[in-house]
């Protein structure tokens, strides 16, 4: 394998008009936490080689799994004596390790969390040391084969009975399974259970019950518990994702997890006083899943990025050469997008987790005022990143032609890993219409006059008018464009849903058949949001003349690029004139060629090691070729020559046809 | 497994207020030919029985060329036993058997034909038996590793040497290894090679050469060939497409096809006349392609509308229990779309068919006038349809929830096996370049007041005025609509090409800049093009009124979803209305809730066994569930109850951390 870089790829590097380390720095808050990032990520990087851990693509899904187990535990034992504990640290240290889907995440990410937020203080400790040390391994088992969004529609149930005051699981139908739970199928020896509890003869609703499935010496599964991995998925191969059903399990009272509603021995049950901060835990999660899809998004058009400055391919003048596709105005128009929203989602996942923790703090203090529409803003920028970034990867894989298919050129693995983010956590158009519920709260007391949240007042404020955009592009006014399409798609959603209403419909079908807009008007909401905190992050940052410049180009082409996606959302009721559509529809071309010596800087101030990003497309020294022939040396189809298919189905097939005269000579 | 048939998707098929036969027959040419594909799927699907043929999800890719191999051999042996070669009789046949790619495609599809298009009367009669008869198989080795698109760019050498009157065929560089052909790796002994010609010391472009590159006995690589696989791709996992790079190696003069280029004994170089009529079979390939993308999207769209019917999921009132998931307007948004859309794409790809046999008659004529619009159309056509169907396929996925996630649901496969077409057979952006290039050849002869041919006529007549579209969405005036759009986005893109160079940029650079709005106009292009086949189709085809006056719901959603995902392309300049935007809106909803109860009855009308369908979600009796826990029952890492990963990995992990002291008791 060459050692130099590829000459293509260091000259588009060094057209820089600023320095990459400081953008990195603004990334990852700054340069001694850069450091210590770079610090942890190279130490697993050079233990995985010590550990001669497997690349997946050449591996079967079996010795996917397996080699996935001898990583977590590998990590884990290192997380154990390295003393490693904070979150980022955590984080470095083991996606460096893992890239990908690994058995124990369900543990750390929804098993453990879960017995902190629903365990009493004695369950906790009772169960934390056992957890923390790995004897209980465990995992969230909510979804059923036939339910998932709709938590009441659970069918599993726990019925108590007082005689042994024990809880008897079971799992009454095909559709009660429980299915998907990762680390459920192989690895898990408890879980989480929601069930539908039933207590003196009535049914109190949803409770969660710790429950152990299988023996923790044997790891045999129990008696009455059929447990097991559900099969090949699109992606998530290493992953153990699981069936779980239940025939008479018996566990004791103790193992409902009663911090809020509990069971008295003589099968009393006692309601929760208030469960509003379940709300706090997901809106965490949904804004982490924010800077989760920054990141994939971030992976795929950094490969896109450099291989569009390695290959060279076709000619712009002709007898002078092929260019890099760099030069091409629809390439730079395919990935150049994919950056700014890349950093777009980076800063609205940032801004979010900022919110939540001031909320948090608030919390704390005993004002819930915010948290609704924290809740609403964190729903939907779950639903409006995934969904980007789902758009976002592919349009990268496609920028890198035929070879954005192959597994070593990384995309397809990131698309299949990633993509789940549109479904897990609360199914994206769910979600939407969350957001949409809040914004109809607010349009309502819009219309009866209330004071709205500040990140909402501007439905107040944004109506009529004309934009004052120019071809300067002032970032304003683009905010001000964003918003003035948002108040006024939330407003026509609550319009038609009264209409709705009006024509006699009750006012859940009203809803239903008002959906699609209320849909809508969320996404524009989180679009709004987006382009503000994009701008107003810019805006704020301490950074040299020569980075600040750059990005505020990156927050004009995220900006622009979306007048121009909905332009018809934007110039109805005149706000934005077909001008000013076209004025900017020049200037995203202009912005595409000013960026254009800066894109490899800007993606490799994502600062992903080669390890990390794990694709012979985007290799930081562009020496793809070399490394694409390597990989396809090493498909396990040329472990022979010929293979044994040959000689079992070709050669008899082709015999069977020819009787044996078989032509000797060479043609 | 339960075997009548679910009973809300009995209830949802019951509702159809049209006979799906009648429209099976308008899908497939009439009953005679509907009966036929039937009776030869049928066969073919009890014939796999027998054979005991492997569902490939649970397979190891290594495992999967087997099968297909298998296959493959056994479905070639029956069609010569059969006698089977009426095209659509092949292709139901073959494809019942495959359901995906197969190692012998290349043979049929590119290497055949191109032996039938480029070798003299002498090479065919040689080679044709050879190739009919399965003793040469062969494969299509144009594109390298560092070349695709670019065909001038390939690298592979072929020098002519009189002396042995042999050519000396090379691989210089590692990007010149070929890569990606389909059945190269291990399956092909032949293939069609595209490599440089140097003769007499001068290099006289791209040919065409036979080289075998295995012993037809052994299928060992012969000297000087080095072959194999190139590895796990996104799908394709059972085709072996691979990689070749030669050293001196030698192949008789006789083995260059010559029917139109020639090099004489002495190494003369012989240009030909003529190669315009190789734009004819790219051009029915393309059209192929087009019904190729409907047939993947109905298959996702069969899938999702199925399952939405089976999917009782959350309520609409509350209280009155679970409704089916196809109830909720955001559902439907999403999949009765990709219903127009699949039959949208079978019409277009029928119609550019129509289109090829009919200028390939007036190219017989000798007259070749309309085959730079057909070569235009066939293009976009291919880009457009792709692109709809990779996004369409992708929705349906989406809208099937977590179950669309896993392989069994069938929909990861048809995504990951269909995508490549937005890359083969030329990349889609490329491609819009290319009719691009033909539609500004009309906007010249717009000017110069030239006449154009009547499939673009509109860009003269679609110009300035208002739309009459009214609530009862016209058909005339939505195709009016699509036409005034196109005309006037060529004119815009046009406009911008001639101002650049106005600038003083060189042509091609003007081009360049300007090429991002020709591909939006070449995709209007195609867009108004489907539309109109659309409406006509439904318009002149002998149907019961019944079925009729759903086509038309369906041919008016397909025309209103596009206008309203490109409002501002439709308002601007004032042809279309805000208000009359906001009225298809609003049409868009009423047609969903129309076409609701007929939505099952049109998926059931594309008529896809379930053996062909393979999709546990999209059963047509609707046992979804059992079928899920069957599927995940059989996953190999269920083979054994305890995977031997614990014992290799998780135990020693946990007694490392817990001293030897594992807990005993049962929590």
């Amino acid at each position: 394998m060459s050692t130099t870089v590829n000459a293509d790829l260091a000259r588009a590097r060094a057209q820089a008009t600023f320095d990459p380390l400081q953008l990195t720095y603004f990334l990852y808050d700054g340069p001694e936490k850069t450091k210590r990032k770079r610090f942890l990520q190279n130490m697993a990087i050079s233990e995985c080689e010590q550990q001669k851990f497997r690349r997946t693509a050449h591996l079967t899904r079996e010795e996917q799994y397996e080699e996935a187990l001898r990583k977590s535990t590998y990590a884990f034992k290192r997380v154990a004596e390295l003393g490693l504990s904070d979150q980022a640290d955590l984080f470095y240290f083991r996606d460096a390790i893992f890239l990908g889907p690994e058995p124990f995440a369900i543990h750390h990410a929804a098993f453990r969390p879960t017995v902190i937020k629903l365990a009493t203080d004695k369950q906790r400790a009772l169960w934390l040391p056992l957890i923390d040390s790995y004897r209980v391994i465990g995992t969230y088992a909510q979804t059923e084969l036939g339910h998932g969004t709709f938590l009441r529609g659970l069918e599993t149930t726990a019925t108590y009975d007082p005689k042994t005051q024990e809880f008897i699981i079971n799992s009454p139908t095909v559709t009660s399974a429980k299915f998907w739970p990762g680390g459920l199928g192989k690895t898990a020896n408890h879980c989480v259970v929601m069930a539908k509890l039933f207590t003196q003869g009535k049914d109190v609703g949803m409770q969660s019950f710790m429950v152990q499935i299988r023996d923790l010496e044997t790891h045999q599964p129990l008696p009455g518990v059929s447990v097991g991995d559900i099969g090949p998925k699109f992606g998530y191969a290493a992953m153990d994702n699981g069936y779980l059903s239940f025939k008479n399990v018996r566990i004791p009272r103790e193992n409902m997890l009663m911090r809020y509603a509990q069971v008295l021995e003589d099968g009393t049950f006692i309601q929760p006083k208030n469960d509003r901060l379940v709300y706090g835990s997901m809106t965490l999660i949904r804004a982490q899943i924010v800077g989760g899809t920054a990141r994939a998004l971030a992976k795929a058009v950094t490969i896109a990025t450099r291989y569009s400055a390695v290959r060279r391919q076709s000619q712009i003048n002709s007898g002078q050469g092929e260019v890099q596709v760099i030069d091409f105005q629809t390439q730079q128009h395919k990935v150049f997008p994919q950056i700014a929203m890349a950093y777009a989602l980076n800063i609205t996942g940032r801004r979010s987790i900022a919110a939540y923790n001031r909320v948090s703090k608030q919390i704390e203090k005993g004002s819930l005022e915010e948290l609704p529409v924290l809740h609403a803003l964190s729903s939907g920028l779950k639903a409006y990143s995934s969904w980007e970034m789902m758009y976002g990867i592919e349009q990268c894989r496609l920028a890198c032609g035929g070879h954005g298919y192959i597994e070593a050129s990384g995309l397809p693995k990131i698309y299949a890993n990633e993509v789940p983010a549109c479904t897990y956590e609360g199914e994206n158009t769910v979600l939407c219409l969350q957001t949409a519920r809040y914004l109809m709260k607010c349009y309502a007391a819009l219309t009866s006059g209330e004071a709205l949240p500040p990140m909402v007042s501007y439905l107040r404020t944004a109506q009529g008018g004309r934009s004052q955009l120019s071809g300067k592009l002032e970032l304003e006014q683009l905010i001000a464009a964003y918003e003035h399409r948002a108040a006024r798609m939330i407003s026509e959603a609550g319009a038609r849903l009264a209409e709705q209403q009006k024509k006699g419909m009750k006012p859940a079908e009203a809803w239903n058949n008002s959906s699609q807009l209320l849909v809508e008007a969320a996404m524009a909401f989180c679009q709004t949001f987006a382009v503000r905190a994009f701008v107003e992050t810019v805006q704020e940052a301490k950074l040299q003349p020569s980075l600040k410049a750059v990005l505020v180009q990156l927050c004009q082409l995220f900006a622009v690029q979306g007048i121009l996606k909905y332009s018809g959302q934007f110039t109805k009721g005149g706000f934005l004139s077909d001008q000013q559509v076209e004025t900017c529809q020049n200037k995203l071309f202009d912005l595409l060629a000013l960026l254009k010596p800066n894109a490899v800087a800007l993606v490799d101030a994502f600062d992903f090691p080669d390890q990390v990003l794990d694709s012979d497309l985007g290799r930081y020294d562009g020496n793809v070729y070399e490394a694409l022939m390597e990989y396809a040396r090493n498909s396990r189809l040329n472990e022979s020559e010929v293979h044994e298919g040959f000689f079992k189905y070709q050669k008899p097939f082709v015999d069977y046809l020819n009787g044996k005269s078989i032509l000797q000579a060479r043609l």
